[in-house]
């Protein structure tokens, strides 16, 4: 998994059927020092993250076991809701903090 | 996924039997300001994105689960046409002012 | 997929026996402008195809749906051999003027 | 696999109900020459990793082969802790003369 | 597949019980010139691969498919052992000259 910010959302009217319903959050990936990278990408979230929060995104074949994704054609996914990371016994990251 | 550009096709005629009937766009890959870069992919496509559109692009195992993908060697299809990026509670990209 | 030229073989005599008869060509990923990049990859072709012809290739257990591929140890595959691409309504290649 | 460094630990309260016990910790990926790089990694242990060891770890569909996995959206994961590494002949790494 | 030279080992008492006696490589990747990069892999070897020889290595789940391997959290395996590489119409590599 990776640790990026939620910071934006795609929406989508003509898609994949299997995809109606699915909320798609765009990520914006943590770097090793707990900076934010430009990079990106787009998650589906079952979870309920919302904007600038942090969370864990699983990718590949993986996204697919998140609740009711087995027939999704999904490659990202939300799957936890950060509370806290640490780095050589150090809070890089802590939710309650940043709010 | 990930945010990317129709920009092309790709015709073939000696390939996979499977393959028969699919359609391959070239799509350009969007970095994390919504920009265009220079990367790209060959995706599938049942959706029926237009040149210019912009898409969302699963990639890996989950491009097999398109409609009627689940046998076919491809790593890589669009799965949405985007309406909307919004990024920071700001419009990225809206499909109606694009046109 | 990716594009990619073929410029090359790699032979072997003691490997996994499920990949006997298995073909292998080493082939050169294009970039975004249709210039070869220096980076290869090893995929394996049942599709026929030449040196210097384009081809799609695909990665990931996608390579395993190609004809007799299912129970084979290989993670990228030549899937068609490419008789155009177009980008923006521009010929970038055709099989046809390259011989 | 590649190799890394437990370095950190993520916890969640608000996850994907199958994640619930799951450990998560933050590895960074050595480089070529036994040097640590910034670029970290996520990624579930169930063989007991402390901080500082170096571990193992696989990515992708291999993370869901680890004990009790099946059916986790888990896409790294710790498979080893690592006793030593050995590059042309030279020790790069032993646990022993670690600690 | 990439091609890689096999440059070390590594060892590991305490793992997932399903790697116990499975044998793990470093590979160093080569690129696209013949040179060697400074990356590498770990990669589970099953075809008895010695160290300074080129082999073929396959990633993700396509190493799941090497002898014994279905139920192993492996991401990486030696598939082949290379005899030459040629590019176009040049032998980048043969294992004769090289011993």
């Amino acid at each position: 998994m990776k640790i990026a910010r939620v910071c934006g959302t795609v929406t989508s009217t003509q898609k994949e059927s299997t995809l109606t319903g699915v909320k798609f959050l765009v990520v914006q990936w943590m770097g090793g020092e707990g900076e934010l990278l430009p990079d990106y990408a787009v998650a589906a979230d079952t979870v309920g993250a919302g904007l600038d929060e942090w969370v864990l995104v699983s990718r590949g074949s993986a996204a697919r076991f998140i609740v009711n994704g087995e027939t999704k054609p999904i490659d990202a996914a939300v799957v936890a809701i950060i509370d806290t990371v640490s780095k050589d016994n150090q809070l890089l990251y802590s939710k309650r903090t940043q709010y």
